[in-house]
């Protein structure tokens, strides 16, 4: 399998990017294919002592880079020739298996659309997070994707969640909830209501209910549907609080020397906690909804973040679950 | 000050509602005028040997109790002899300067609107919940009274919680911020976009632009502005991690005697942290717009949180902040 890597995508690239690459081709068996300036990649290798893994993988030079201050639609326009644009062509021209980047998530929700374009029946893609709960993960789709949203897009994130927890992430028939104010099934906007009776016709999903927040990081559902708008809303409440209160939980734990040797004493159990807390340990998001396995790296990881991502899009092309959805979608009675 | 107190409101009621009515009137010099089941209310103070406090109260007896279940326009229909329903009429009737509950919040919405009435020029009442930051609170405007909103509606909620966070929070010119799902001006969808012109153009608030809810729990703003559906998704995520992240502590902490023991030494600093970040601490959440005060109890409040949130019922009805509302929304450039 060959993985096509932007090499310039993400806080801490390209040095990071290369490294977990290396890691990645090393430890995961994959190829990579990486995208970007040549030059800058050769310096980077050279810097880390990273120059015989660099030989092994290619390079898809290209002279742009695309950044998070840029418009996602300039992919396709003034970014076209970006490590992000060359490297989403090459994956709808097959020169490898699946695409990931550490960069700007829209440009890349834009890419998958219409470089690489959606699966017949998708009607939108979606950009789909998985975040840590008491025991294991959910999966928030959409997590950002797109603003306005229909019902029965709602119900094409739930399936497509739904296939990726049980094929991906080996969930046995995850349990899909609306994301609402209130459990009952009259609760919320005209968008909620709508959803919540195309969701209990659904027969390729199991819809457990409408979900409020407070049950997600505890064990509400495995797939928590939402509109993009919310999604995303929800997505950078839940990093907020997370980050936050870990904040203040070290600030506790190093005033003072008697609090430094109380902590020293829970460090490894706190530093597990930590890990599974830390969304960014998980490596990323795919974006799922494309022909072919687009997959978002955090924008902040650092080399074994990267590797990672590699490997969930290495199982989430191996899963074969593009040809699920596409099989999902097509159903008329899913939808 | 004579506050009109539900006396079968929340989970805790009548007993810890009782003891902290009791409180309120020794601490914070407000008389009480408490309504419901007469017999239950002596049979509560009896246990608790209350029986002189709430011979100091004036009591209002009726028969129903609005439970969480009931339906929120009960509280005009068939539970109009609720002890929430009673406690409305009475400060629409002018018994008492104040009413509060720890009871079904959207039956509060409800009522405040159909039998206090909104203050003239008041689209929507807003739900109001005051949430812990970094250092200090910020309000959550609206947090789940209105579902559907339109543009200006959001500008009334951010003024009403800028005359809050200023008359009884005592912020000097508050930070208003418009719940998006990014900075810049254009981001999110037709009613974000239209509601940042709109507060742009408003004189009477300090607008500072949109805020990602990942900056709230830092200090991304003093009134954070959403339509009631976000609100309480955000009101309902924060509420959710922080709880959840708490208990994974605890289960660090309480995992084994040296665990046990480091913790013990942390214990006084975690239990303030704690504290502070325990929404339950503030007390409840002002309902605003409405023509008489009416403030939302925690609905799991014990006496203490009972206690504090009739000082913050007393301080909203002291600080006049009603007539500051209606000369806000009354300005023809505010809107």
């Amino acid at each position: 399998m060959r993985i096509i890597v932007d090499g310039f995508g993400g806080d801490n690239a390209p040095g990071e990017i290369l490294l977990g690459c290396a890691q990645a081709m090393d430890e995961l068996g994959v190829g990579i294919l990486l995208t970007g300036d040549k030059a800058r990649l050769e310096a980077a290798a050279r810097e880390r002592g990273l120059e015989e893994k660099l030989a092994r993988m290619e390079v898809l030079p290209c002279g742009q880079v695309l950044s998070m201050e840029d418009e996602p639609t300039s992919v396709i326009k003034e970014k076209a020739d970006s490590s992000m644009a060359v490297g989403l062509r090459a994956l709808a021209e097959g020169r490898g298996d699946a695409f990931a980047s550490a960069g700007n998530s829209g440009a890349m929700v834009v890419g998958a659309t219409t470089i690489v374009k959606r699966i017949r029946g998708v009607k939108r893609v979606t950009f789909a997070p998985i975040l840590p709960k008491s025991q294991g993960f959910f999966m928030l789709s959409d997590g950002g994707a797109n603003v306005d949203c229909r019902p029965e897009m709602l119900v094409q994130f739930g399936l497509m969640g739904s296939v990726y927890m049980e094929k991906v992430m080996g969930v046995k028939k995850p349990r899909v909830g609306l994301c609402n104010v209130g459990s009952e099934s009259h609760k919320g906007d005209d968008l909620r209501r709508q959803a919540y009776g195309l969701l209990t016709e659904c027969k390729g999903l199991h819809f457990t209910g409408n979900v409020e927040p407070r049950e997600l990081p505890y064990d509400g559902c495995d797939v928590a549907v939402a509109d993009g708008f919310t999604g995303n809303m929800l997505l950078k409440m839940y990093e907020g609080v997370a980050l936050a209160l870990m904040d203040q939980i070290k600030g506790v734990m190093t005033s003072g020397l008697k609090n430094k040797l109380a902590a020293a004493v829970l460090y490894s159990d706190m530093k597990q906690l930590k890990k599974h807390l830390d969304y960014n340990e998980y490596g990323g998001a795919p974006i799922m909804g494309a022909q072919k396995p687009v997959f978002k790296i955090h924008g902040s990881a650092k080399a074994s973040t990267v590797k990672n991502a590699l490997r969930l899009t290495r199982d989430y092309t191996q899963s074969g679950i593009i040809g699920d959805i596409a099989r999902a979608v097509g159903k008329k009675d899913n939808l």
